[in-house]
């Protein structure tokens, strides 16, 4: 994935700088920020896990005015569990980016990620905030910036033809794989000059992320950071009013490619499956059984070790809270019926084998019940996950 | 653990024998009978997973006359999603113990734990059913012939001194740790001379269950098969009513004490932890929390590698659906404060890592909201977990 991500829409800039946040080599950089030139509205997504951190708080507020057009972010420490003092210091990196920025610290958005419970060095931070040159090719230092254990950065952009002419949408992500002494933690910037009401924005956003952030998981921990924010400053001149779906869809896949790109490079990763849930008594019921599967250790294992063990897929489903009677259920596996209608198929195990060998494997559960459907995206569980995250924070 | 479980209450007699379910070896017992020389009354709790296998829909209508008192079981296939022939062959399993005891079928429970999806081999099942030899001392046979993945099998007893006189109660279990290719399976056959209506016994039953086999975690997957019994057949004379709750309180003990064997055998596993949360909003919230924690990949990789990251442990507890608020919450590893109300404790790294790296964990968490409390036992997650759940089923 190459490209500009946040800064391939008109009128954003980006960069990044070092402030020995955790990391102590100066050339690691650990602060980002994203800007447009003109005013924003904005949406977001936040942590639902009880223990929200500082920036989550302020940038929860932030939202409410709607008009957030900068996002100021930091690896190295996730200000969480950090008392009073966090919410002092995540105050502190939305001043230093507003007065950098010469705009409201209301209009900036705060995300961190990193260590849970370590005062922020929030004095460094705002130097190196002070010192940041924004840039059309600083999507890519923003993208590194706030990676944690991600091997790669995750950039995702797209134009979308409207009838009122093209509007330009893209993101940077950074993963929701967990190591020592970092949290679960998901960041996603999105920008796009489309122009758009805060209404809108938000609807689109929260439909995106249902299908996207929300539909992945790597270990089915939640962390108390999580962000995902849209900012459309409407530089593009062009209305997406008459064209919401087209607009939506966009917004929808530049989230997905940004999830799934975080799926791939989880902790210990081998290989990415998709599970398709058909015939739930609803699409809340097929949701609760796509996710329990992808979930479940027990099928992650099974993957990882290209098992074709269906009955664990089927067992998953079972305890997902969604209503499954195994006498009405199909599975299959890379298009080849392991149990149909309730009745253990004869397959082909070394064909079903070769599939689970592959890095992207599809699953498809029938529960036959009804037309709910979902799509969930999980990744496979390696004895490297375990041996990642079993090190010591100290 | 040694002793007689099944048959230290009097008027129990066990055996078991091999009928080739699928290890393939003569000596690997397999079957197993448990009963009573007279009538029971009689309690269970089975899986809440809705793929339901043939023995546990079985054993609910037989469980409905409250008065089972017998048991047979199976090890090496869980006649799971095996449709209609499966349930032919469960009832054949009910019919060949009642003739070899001279009982109705409908006073025999089944059960059964192995691979899901293959039928049965009933005829060679019926016939070494026929010939069980049921003694005093058959519980040592009994107790390892429903073993699957387990290395050591599970065996408690206890005798209670009531009003009234001394009664006894005694179980086996058998191991909810996974492995190819069987499913997570929990089996636990309680036994006790207790003279108690059905009502008092289930009400005991249910109760002790939540304090023991409900709150133990190995990884997370409920199976197809789950399945807990209690037969009373009143052989002491002595009624319990005067004293329910002692009563209560031993078969909560034998109880625990099987769950606890269970969550030490799980696969791969090195360490046991327990989870105490006090000060939530409720018990139910409580109990929440600390399954959540028990339940957490990161919790469990991070004491593992006796790795003193607190944060994850608030983190689990924050996503739980329990009420969290870090300004309130604290934390405790070993009694060693490492987060005080709100605010991160500075506390000896190699003492949290020292306790860690005991068998024995103690965790502890105060929500400071309310006076809701709940404890639960978890297990770490290691590399050889992910190693022996990759393997074939075939």
């Amino acid at each position: 994935m190459s490209g500009h991500g946040v800064t391939f829409a008109t009128g954003f800039t980006a960069g990044a700088a070092s402030a020995g946040v955790k990391y102590g080599r100066p050339e690691r950089l650990d602060v980002a920020l994203v800007a447009s030139d003109r005013p924003c509205v904005s949406a977001g997504v936040l942590t639902r896990n009880e223990v929200i951190a500082a920036p989550c708080l302020l940038t929860r507020r932030h939202l409410e005015g709607g008009a957030v057009r900068a996002i100021i972010a930091n690896s190295g420490n996730a200000n969480a569990c950090t008392g009073e003092q966090g919410e002092r210091d995540a105050l502190a990196m939305a001043r230093a980016a507003a007065a950098h920025l010469g705009v409201e610290a209301e209009e900036v958005a705060v995300a961190s990620t990193g260590v849970i419970g370590v005062p922020l060095p929030a004095d460094r931070i705002a130097t190196a905030i002070a010192g940041i040159g924004l840039t059309l090719d600083g999507w890519d230092a923003a993208s590194r910036a706030i990676m944690t254990t991600d091997t790669r950065p995750k950039v995702f952009e797209r134009e979308i033809a409207l009838g009122g002419g093209a509007v330009r949408i893209g993101g940077i992500a950074k993963g929701a794989g967990m190591i020592h002494p970092d949290m679960a933690t998901l960041l996603a910037f999105i920008t796009t000059d489309a122009q758009i009401t805060q209404k809108q924005l938000s609807a689109a956003l929260t439909a995106a992320v249902g299908e996207s952030f929300n539909a992945i998981s790597v270990d089915g921990d939640t962390s108390t950071n999580d962000t995902v924010l849209v900012l459309a400053n409407g530089a593009s001149g062009v209305d997406v009013a008459q064209d919401a779906g087209a607009f939506a869809s966009g917004l929808a896949a530049v989230c997905r490619e940004l999830a799934l790109a975080i799926v791939a490079d989880g902790e210990g990763v081998t290989k990415v499956y998709e599970v398709r849930v058909t015939g739930a008594a609803s699409d809340d019921e097929a949701r609760l059984a796509a996710r329990q599967i992808t979930d479940s250790n027990l099928v992650r294992t099974a993957i990882h070790g290209a098992d074709p063990n269906w009955g664990r897929i089927l067992a998953a489903a079972g305890r997902s809270g969604a209503r499954v009677e195994a006498a009405r259920a199909s599975v299959g596996i890379g298009g080849i019926a392991v149990f149909s209608a309730g009745v253990p198929a004869s397959f082909d195990a070394g064909a079903v084998r070769a599939h689970f060998s592959r890095s992207d494997v599809a699953i498809t559960v029938d529960l036959g019940l009804g037309s709910g459907t979902a799509v969930a995206w999980g990744a496979d569980l390696s004895a490297e996950y375990v041996r990642i995250n079993a090190e010591y924070t100290t």
